[in-house]
């Protein structure tokens, strides 16, 4: 029998209720510890109450991971030490979950990956949660298995409600944007389905219509380009109504040499030489992020996200972003 | 009672068809004359016959207009003459219906530009027939009266079937791109709905996957940025798979500061304060394109597009499939 893994968890901003969530359903695994990273540990508290569990308290994260004995850490402080924490585990072999983005500079994320390539071994992924969604997950296997031909043109969206936001997603330095925060997720379908970073990428953001929500960004446009003419365009907005009936309106539009996709968290519409569009294409994901971390921890199969693609999606947030600051364009280099 | 209005006809490339259609549904207006303008006039010689009607027949399409008497002509000739057609036309006070774009070259355009400078109570109209469909219309209707409140950010889509196409398709010198051809209208509910032209346009297209169309591309983007930081991408693609339900997947998406839309030719999706999805948008239009232009001829109200927005809808199309073909940023002068 595998032997107990012991989670660590930093900080409750973003979704670490989704990855506990998740652990939850995991044979074998216990939260041993937790600290508020600078932010708060209440709601890992609670999580613990609520079932009736022990997790040591660390004031100080670092002496958390000090302390040894931890698998892995669910990083959830304040954004703008992701890359810190995540670094600060890796360098004692602590495999992380990461609330994305990874760093909010390029500065922090070169320095995270010069960490992921010293320690090759220890895992690394962001919480990339959407690519397990029935919808997306399913979608994936489809294009896989060339259900649509070639890709030759994605357009995806990130639609979200405002609502009321805390303070530090007020401010870039605590925020980091809204390419990187609402974005991330479209631009990372469009990393898993074409498998490699794009050759540039030409973005816009603006604050107008924020409802008071100083520097943060409510609309953006991002524009790819990769090898062979493959097109992409991205578009953020937190401008959803309030009396939509979700928070969010995830979307995908994948147009192939044979076949056109649209794709929802949990519905595919396809059209191709099999389906005129008029048939559902059943949908289903048997699969978690944390489900794959751990199992990958134990040295089974790997996940569907891991430190490399975690390291490309936050680069191309990032560059997004830097580009639209000047409504401008981006170069990336291994092109 | 209103005097009869002599109609001429030149070519048959485009929508010459959809133009005539409109035109039966006129009283009191005659097709008059036609030529084939270095193409064919069959398809309106078959019109004729089927109405028992007679137009006379000008070899050269100079001699039509010269001949006098007519009050507006339809051009549908080759589309690199299209410029030079309408400006023959202008200039001797005929008002004219063409098929876009007005022009394939931005030199043509400044030429054109100078002769409606030139007669200014000369009309000129673009052949935008999709301002009149039912969806568009009625949400043009709807923005303007503040259902979405201020328009922050528009996503829109023209996606094509190629099928099989004639040979002036394949080349640039006779088609002149994808990006105004089939890019054009989704450009135009744009320039409609903002009312202006943008600052910027970042494009890209490709021919990657044409099924043999020479120098058509199949797909393009286009990334416009307008005043205030009011963002636009357009998705172009002729990928339409020969299987799907319709010709074309026409689809706009207008996020503003109190609400969406989704407009698609007859249906309209909205959320706002007063709808949250679920409650369908009745749809209608009682005008058309040629029907609003005779009545403008006749002294009545504006049509829905007039020789301004004509020529800055081509200029927009232009700088964008020029800026396409070196993936680059073009920049518009006004701004």
């Amino acid at each position: 029998m595998d032997r107990e893994l012991k989670i660590g968890c930093i900080g409750t901003r973003g979704h670490y209720g989704q990855a506990l969530a998740e652990l939850e359903q995991i044979e074998n695994v216990r939260l041993a510890a937790m600290s508020p990273g600078g932010d708060s540990a209440e709601g890992i508290k609670e999580w613990c109450n609520k079932r009736g569990e022990f997790a040591e308290y660390f004031e100080n994260y670092q002496q958390m991971l000090e302390k040894g004995g931890l698998d892995l850490v669910i990083v959830c402080g304040p954004f703008e030490k992701h890359a810190e924490m995540t670094i600060a585990a890796m360098e004692r072999g602590i495999h992380v979950l990461c609330e994305k983005p990874v760093a909010l500079k390029i500065a922090d994320l070169e320095q995270l990956k010069r960490c992921a390539e010293k320690n090759p071994r220890v895992l690394l992924a962001g919480m990339m949660f959407s690519r397990y969604e029935p919808g997306f997950f399913t979608a994936h296997q489809l294009v896989s298995s060339g259900a649509i031909g070639e890709i030759r043109l994605i357009n995806a969206r990130k639609s979200y409600k405002m609502g009321k936001r805390a303070e530090y997603y007020h401010s870039r330095s605590t925020y980091g944007g809204t390419i990187p925060w609402v974005g991330s997720h479209a631009i990372d379908w469009v990393l898993w389905f074409l498998g490699k970073q794009p050759r540039s990428v030409c973005a816009m953001h603006s604050r107008i219509g924020n409802g008071g929500h100083g520097e943060m960004e409510s609309s953006a446009l991002c524009q790819f380009l990769f090898d062979n003419d493959v097109a992409v365009s991205i578009s953020i907005d937190v401008l959803r109504p309030p009396g939509a009936p979700t928070h969010g309106d995830d979307w995908m539009r994948l147009v192939g040499t044979r076949g056109v996709m649209e794709v929802r968290p949990t519905e595919i519409h396809l059209i191709n030489d099999e389906n005129d569009g008029s048939r559902k294409v059943p949908v289903a994901s048997d699969r978690t992020l944390v489900g794959d971390l751990i199992e990958e921890i134990r040295g089974g199969k790997k996940g569907l996200i891991d430190a490399a693609q975690t390291l490309e999606l936050t680069e191309m947030c990032l560059r997004a972003r830097d580009a639209a600051d000047g409504n401008g364009k981006a170069e990336f280099k291994k092109h």
